[in-house]
């Protein structure tokens, strides 16, 4: 499993907290707990006005590249602003994200083309929203790989997001959700699947349950990619007992390094 | 789903003491907590010496059947025995257990086929033990379907219980069984299956992890009985969690009366 460490992001309160108060330490502190807990890829987002997005992105990438090797994925929804912003990058990593709304694929294809060591995360939605049926988010996701192959974008570098809906207002969410991964999964065996899991549990009390058993569910559909908190004990458990069971895991290994370095099961006193 | 509540049972070390101890408070507690958590089944298994076996189940059968109306599984190795505390058992409920071991079904379905309202749970073992692959395990499902057949027990009546074998020694055991629950399901869509998925864990740290991620993947490959813990949170919040993103808790419904009533997600303090 890819996991893309979601934490540095300006829409959680206390990182909004940390950028306006330019606590530089703070920042570094996810990156570098999120590198040790087996983040692939560290997200950027500075999830603030706009007028402000580039300097507060700057200053975020230069952070997080001053303290880990782990490549970025840089995460805004303007994709001028991350052309402007992608000579920073000291690494190739991830460019979050391309879709079917506006001029996102014209704008970020070229830049993927040019820089073949770079991949993207695809969202499956367009200028009418998200798609809460399997039909229309495989659809796009379809559109959206045929759209990069136009670029000489291969599959491999494309981690698609069918995008999940809360299960509390749209019931049958999560089976529309695995039911898109297996599709395009069977159709394009080389691309991955990527989702930020805990938007199912929207609305619900003991998200951690839900969260988890989706993780679960997704997992044994085919998603091979995850936008999530890789500190959060609950969802790394569930991915590495799913590993495990779907025998992905040889002799446990992963399973057990994981619970030796304390990362999961039930934290020591 | 239905749940087989599992903890009376004398290879429980404190139920054991308290079937040594003849603690009447202790068994009835279990009892009454587990019905409260919504168990669809009382197991009750001496787990004793056999010379003291009809004594402990009749005692145990009697405490639990004077506190509860929920159904009892009336649980041990010896077949014999089952038909001898039969009729003591006051509504019908489970016999646990056939199997393709010596004559137990010979004796067994007999009883059966007098009492249209018992169910069965069957075991897919025989002489040689349990099957690893799921082909054995279906092959033997489907003779116990039939043995079952010539009694005339029809598939609705019987819980098949693939039997679980550690992951920690049986690398693909998980997949070997979700296999078994899906062909099972295919060809007999009215049959349960049924399984005492905490053994998956065996010999592993941090077993819940496993367990939680093991019986949300059997859900959804067709498990629609379960014999484990009620009083288990964490089992509970999966097998309540999975139901929702399995679509089949309209609004969410149980799920939120099983977080009211506490049943899951973290206790209060």
């Amino acid at each position: 499993m890819i996991i893309i460490g979601e934490k540095i992001n300006g829409a959680i309160p206390s990182v909004k907290d940390a950028i306006s108060r330019h606590d530089e330490e703070s920042i570094k502190n996810l990156a570098v707990a999120q590198e040790k807990a087996g983040a692939n890829y560290i997200d950027v987002c500075a999830g603030t006005e706009p007028e402000i997005e580039y300097e507060t992105m700057c200053w975020l990438i230069d952070l997080v590249q001053s303290v880990t090797e782990t490549p970025l994925c840089i995460d805004s929804p303007d994709p001028e602003l991350l052309v402007k912003l992608f000579p920073r990058v000291k690494k190739p990593g991830l460019i979050n994200s391309i879709s079917l709304e506006g001029r996102k694929c014209e704008i970020l294809l070229p830049l993927l083309r040019e820089n073949p060591e770079w991949g993207v995360v695809a969202l499956c939605c367009d200028q009418s929203g998200i798609a809460e049926s399997a039909e229309v988010k495989v659809a796009n996701a379809f559109t959206l790989i045929a759209n990069a192959a136009e670029y000489c974008v291969t599959p491999d570098r494309i981690h698609i997001d069918p995008l999940v809906l809360a299960v509390s207002a749209v019931m049958d969410s999560g089976m529309q959700f695995l039911e898109a991964i297996r599709r395009i999964k069977e159709k394009y065996p080389t691309v991955h699947v990527t989702a930020a899991l805990s938007n199912i549990s929207y609305g619900m009390p003991a998200r951690k349950l839900v969260n988890t058993a989706f993780l679960t569910l997704a997992m044994e559909a085919g998603l091979d990619s995850v936008i999530a908190d890789p500190l959060n004990r609950d969802v790394l458990g569930a991915l590495y007992a799913t590993d495990v069971l779907l025998n992905r895991d040889r002799l446990c290994r992963n399973y057990n390094k994981a619970f030796r370095k304390g990362l999961i099961g039930t934290p020591k006193k």
